[in-house]
């Protein structure tokens, strides 16, 4: 990477050495199946369960309702098609928002399939009507509600608690899960006191290596995709990528989990100053609320399409995203859902971090991206960006 | 490992340097999320369709017919409840074997509860009925039908090519998958040939990481668990295991998948030697049948509980597996199925190879185990290993 700047942490972090050493030295460690009954299997499972300890106390959640799966998406999946089952939960409507990532889109699309009723609440800018709708929405009927922590596009906060809270009081048996991919080993995470039933997230967020997932379920949740697993307890059937959980559980100890708190000041720091910065440029707008997430900034260069932006950016080694990693080129549901124009969407570029980032990056991007949207408008004499002013 | 003898390669292989490290500087490398716009995307990107070249000019697929997932199970999930959706395909029978991975029994189950008439037939002892029996059974209604190649409990290898055939004769709309997770590496596989739609492995029986696993669907054949992910041509969502994956091609390297049938051959040597030391054994009874795989033998020391064998045997530095590991100590529904007596399940023992194991640890093998059976036997005066003779 060299002098390269690297703001795409949204998409994916960087592993570190210590978590690529970590990694390389279970894969030639004798662990081997943790489901197998020798001293080898012994090995892997005791692996296995001191990853689940570490991770699970992140979380304040008991070893044993922390499931490993193979990443956010999976975990999605068996929060939402996993627990849905006529034995295991009774009600036939579904709450979420209009912005949550695709995977759950897709999951609750896949619910609508089956007969569900899904409803999807448009958050306002700040999303603090949400409280107000879901309310408004719960009924005897809800089996479940699902909110996301923080959005993976704009890094816009929702209030879990405030939620969990007034969704439970609506009725207790609704099953509250949020999707917190994007707020794992960056916010301080309590689900009880956050008060909800499961919880999603992922290890390569957060330094880990693609390929793991968690998955948080409250005692007493039942869910599965499969039947008659023995891994997992049950939950999620298949081999277990111990390399990939034993390097999870390394990077949260890399990362300091424990003093996510004070990270979290030091990134809101380095984002305002940033947003400071910015807003002196010409025609910038910052699409992200003001009290969103301090990993992730959505902002626009109006007039410069975001492709353009993001190539221009790559030649000077810095490194940015455009909306979700995961939606590639398509046109942000979620700016879209928020009410953005389509101007903005079409030149919003999103700036996400990791604890690792310092603030030299910070003044070294304000630079760059200066200079960038300066020429890039420059040489926009016949209208090439194609976008316009 | 030292001198510890491993022969449980059927629950999972162990991994070598070369793969380890190849895994290690993937991490440590500056490839990202395959999805993102940029280079360090594009390089992910580079690195994941490398691997899969590799991979899909084993089993003699185009590139775009394999798809990345996070290990067997995933893809027979796909496979089977991924195709089987009103739009997809049409027909309500499925049929299947009783002898079947626990991961493609629990989808005929989900697919039981969703309405599907599912069939398992028996094999006998050698699995030539299948044939006879497959071709009665597939009718118009049939969408689809699920052998595996070689059985992960006995390595009972069935006629795949020789069932395709009879399958597309009857029906040619029946979707043919086959769950080669245990000849996969180890069996000259070629889609073309054996005339299947879809085909389930994974990596981490043939010396990759564990938390990778390929699918293999013939062109035209729609498949996804999850509608609209941008990830493997939309066959599964979710970010790309990139380190697991580049791990897996490098042990197809690794291993020399290309020399398949000179290995093949050895191993036979190797396995045919074992069998002909064992039955020279008071009370050892081969319960794999004569032309199962090289790689997997089932038998047992009659009066001696798996479990006080493999525990004896691990004293020695020898491992071994009882049955499937991922059944744990569950009665075996595959000796079962194949009507085995009690007194030989609960005495069956699988000692499972990779390419790497040698003559001398065969021998070794033979000795320990010798051994190990007389003094279990000749110290149960009083009838304490539980079983009897």
């Amino acid at each position: 990477m060299n002098n390269d700047i690297y703001f795409d942490n949204a998409a994916t972090t960087m592993v570190g050495e210590r978590v690529a050493k970590r990694v390389y030295e279970v894969l030639l460690s004798s662990a081997t199946n943790p489901s197998s009954l020798h001293k080898l299997g012994r090995f892997a499972k005791e692996i296995l369960e001191n990853s689940r300890n570490k991770i699970s106390s992140i979380i304040n959640c008991d070893p044993h309702e922390l499931y490993f799966t193979s990443g956010a998406t999976e975990s999605n999946m068996i929060a939402l098609l996993g627990t849905l089952k006529p034995k295991f939960r009774s009600g036939r409507r579904v709450i979420t928002t209009a912005v949550e990532h695709k995977s759950l889109l897709a999951c609750c699309k896949k619910l609508e399939n089956f007969g569900y009723e899904v409803i999807y609440v448009r958050p306002n800018k700040d999303g603090r009507n949400l409280i107000e709708e879901f309310e408004g929405l719960v009924d005897e009927d809800t089996a479940l509600v699902s909110v996301m922590h923080v959005n993976n596009e704009t890094g816009d906060v929702y209030d879990i608690k405030g939620l969990a809270r007034v969704v439970k009081l609506k009725n207790p048996k609704t099953l509250f899960h949020c999707d917190a991919a994007q707020s794992f080993g960056k916010f301080v995470l309590d689900v009880r006191e956050l008060g909800i039933d499961a919880m999603s997230f992922c290890g390569h967020k957060v330094g880990a290596p693609q390929g793991v997932g968690g998955l948080f379920l409250k005692n007493g949740v039942r869910a599965c995709l499969l039947e008659g697993g023995v891994q997992e307890f049950g939950v999620r059937m298949g081999t277990e990528n111990l390399p990939g959980i034993a390097g999870f559980a390394e990077a949260c100890e890399d990362l300091g989990l424990e003093s996510v708190a004070s990270n979290f000041e030091r990134m809101k720091l380095l984002k305002d100053f940033l947003v400071s910065k910015l807003l002196k440029i010409d025609g910038i707008r910052v699409n992200s609320a003001e009290n969103a997430s301090p990993y992730i900034l959505n902002f626009s260069a109006l007039g410069i399409p975001a492709q353009v932006m993001l190539n221009r950016l790559e030649r000077d080694g810095i490194f940015v995203g455009v909306g979700a990693a995961c939606s590639k080129s398509k046109e942000s549901h979620v700016l879209k859902a928020l009410g953005f124009s389509g101007e903005v969407i079409s030149s919003a570029i999103r700036v996400s971090f990791c604890q690792k980032n310092e603030m030299a990056e910070i003044e070294r991007f304000v630079e760059m991206f200066s200079c960038a949207a300066w020429e890039l408008r420059a040489n926009d004499t016949r209208g090439n960006l194609g976008v316009g002013r």
